[in-house]
């Protein structure tokens, strides 16, 4: 046998809470790519990492050794610098879209490799493929282009860049294993790393909609993704930011186009505001340009300038008139009072069964369905007043959203005492 | 989906430290068995139970799923009570083969299913074959007519029973999911209460030879598996036995059925002789027999008698020459001194590398293969003189059986302060 290690012994040692070595990780991650190490052992090694955790330095190995898997890029030819946007996913976080034509008029270049919705969460690929005409997939050599050009792209991940990362993920999606945050943070770090940006700002969703539901749990995920940047040079920061009420007034692909482009425009919900320029400063700062004013540059309309570029290089018309779903049903308020619980859990559950989301990655998603909010928490309400309007295609599953909407959406007699939580709860930033 | 579970809700209310219900129980393991559950989950499934453990209820009904996924046997048409012995393995470990036949000189039935070995610790069937004409399959008519007619047989267990047993043992063997003592125990135990078996009595190693090497998780083992039969209305008992250094002066599998001969000829090794009537009075007393005396029926014969008959029974001639090994080199004593080491797992390991062992399933075994010591653990010894004598039919199997041995043969200048070690270390009964 020509193999250096034996599975066995390397589930056996993490199991055990031992430190696994360098070349331990190496030997694993590469012979699970080669297909030596089995499905069945690499599952059992993910759920010994999920009970007795990695340290940094083996999670840094773990990360490095995802990238070594695949191909990295390199945009130093460019004549930006540039800035990456991750975030951990939310209901109605539609934020990518203003937020990389804004950082882009500031000479910076902003590469967002991105993906598809699975369960409750959009993805930022299923919102722009509404706008009619736009394509996700496109060449490396188009992409530089398009940054050196437009200064910002919005498009598919290649299939190149780790994939170990995408065989461990699909693995630990159907084995209890996701939740480990050490295969979190070098998934998502990997990634990152191996596309080559410069700079790199994390917002990690705390709350009920959000994959992580506690602060602490999510404070370490972004300490840890935060360290994992730092040690691969790419100056990186993280905002965790509140997720338990969805972000701004839509939950859906073209409903959250159409929300996008008000903010671009200058208007839009205020969290929706306040979150992008919150994300832009960070990415502006990172990429050496303190001084700019996002704020400034979405009133003044510079940043619609730079996103009616960015779809059109893309083959998107952004002049066309978005999707819409065929049918809507609203949500009434049941009594006078204020709306206490707004869910962005049930809320992001109603926009998918609506048609929005898909369960399997092979699943269509329809561009027009998801949920529309006409008030926030904290809002005074009056019986029969709407409070939400559904949309989808197929009007059958409005009684299925209604169902993940019971208990996620509340009107009680008096105001709660506790003052609204902030939208960014904490910053973590190298120490 | 018709499915009622998923089988990541098993898996994660497992790894978060929560009981299986009954029904997730009995879904997961049919649902492996059918190939609904995929290997990979029930991996990360055994890896959360071997960290997070089962209650007793749990593995309860864990052997019960296992047990309903194949056939039971049943007993009960015989006219002789039934009792059956269960070792966890050892170095050296023929036990077995003296005593079915002994306890079926009092007119107790023992249906001893075995298997064949893996690793360093010999097999009960591989031994056997080594008798010529000595067959291991019987069809069930053929083993409940022996049973009837001989009153012991020992042959291979079928593949009916329990078969999700067979399908998670073998996925265990690969991922480091070995040892979690309740999959240990209710694999154990689930083809023993399928088996139909009104009395069981468990000998269950401890030591450097054993798959348990501390006393502690031994116990622990034990105390399982006795639970698990009173539970299931089989009235059992575990013995807790060292298992340091091998069982009696010979290891490997024609030398060993040589040596079980001498103790039913009244003769052989004082280990080998005091184990085998400590478990013969455990099987007679649990049978209603207890005022039985197996030292007597070793001493005058009977139990040769039945040993013959079985063995005749399953085609093989008790009177025809064992099988010897072509080849044959000695260990010797390198000083004058006292033996204070005879490491099990090293003779075990030695006896493997020799022929006597495989390392994989379908690999054949060499009959006259393995180890005969001519010294035991306290014994005065003299430069020169031989330790041990290793029989092989590959004589470049030597040296590498030599290596085996480094370490765990050792000749100290003055004996050890300590008393030996007690054979039986321990006794487990239902509290």
């Amino acid at each position: 046998m020509s193999e250096p290690f034996d599975a066995v012994d390397v589930i056996v040692t993490k199991r055990d809470g031992g430190r696994l070595s360098e070349a331990q990780i190496d030997w694993v991650l590469d012979a699970y790519t080669r297909g030596v190490v089995a499905d069945e052992q690499m599952s059992a090694l993910a759920m010994a990492i999920l009970l007795n955790g990695m340290d940094r330095a083996e999670i840094a190995r773990w990360t490095a050794a995802m990238i070594a898997s695949g191909e990295r890029m390199d945009f130093s030819g460019l004549s930006r610098p540039t800035a990456d946007k991750h975030s951990t996913g939310g209901v109605g976080d539609k934020i990518t879209l203003p937020l990389a034509p804004l950082v882009a008029v500031f000479g910076v270049a902003v590469p967002q490799l991105s993906g598809r919705g699975l369960g409750h969460t959009g993805g930022t690929l299923d919102k722009l493929e509404s706008v009619p005409g736009w394509r996700a997939a496109l060449s490396n050599d188009e992409m530089m282009r398009q940054l050196e050009d437009v200064g910002a792209v919005i498009c598919a991940a290649g299939s190149g860049l780790a994939p170990a990362d995408r065989k461990l993920y699909a693995l630990r999606d159907v084995t209890g294993t996701v939740e480990a945050i050490p295969l979190i943070a070098s998934s998502i770090m990997s990634k990152k790393i191996a596309e080559g940006t410069g700079s790199l700002v994390l917002d990690v969703k705390v709350g009920s909609g959000a994959f992580m539901k506690d602060a602490e749990r999510a404070g370490e995920l972004a300490r840890t993704m935060v360290e994992l940047g730092t040690d691969a040079g790419v100056r990186t920061v993280a905002l965790l930011t509140d997720m338990s009420t969805p972000l701004g007034l839509t939950a859906g692909n073209a409903l959250e186009v159409r929300e996008s482009v008000e903010v671009l425009a200058g208007g839009g919900p205020a969290d929706v505001v306040e979150l992008t320029v919150a994300l832009a400063r960070e990415m502006l700062d990172a990429a050496g340009r303190p001084d700019a004013d996002p704020a400034a540059a979405l009133a003044d309309g510079r940043a619609m300038d730079v996103w009616r570029r960015m779809i059109a290089a893309q083959g998107g018309d952004p002049d066309a008139p978005l999707p819409v779903a065929r049918e809507t049903e609203q949500v009434v308020a049941e009594a006078d009072g204020v709306l206490t619980t707004l869910d962005a859990y049930a809320v992001g559950v109603a926009a998918w069964r609506l048609g929005a989301g898909r369960a399997r990655k092979e699943d269509p998603v329809q561009a027009g369905a998801g949920v529309e909010l006409h008030a926030r928490p904290g809002d005074r309400v009056r019986a029969g007043q709407p409070l939400l309007t559904l949309h989808t295609d197929t009007p059958e599953r409005f009684a299925r959203a209604r169902e993940a909407l019971a208990g996620g959406v509340v009107v009680a007699p008096e105001a709660p005492a506790a003052a609204p939580r902030p939208l960014v709860l904490d910053r973590v930033a190298a120490g």
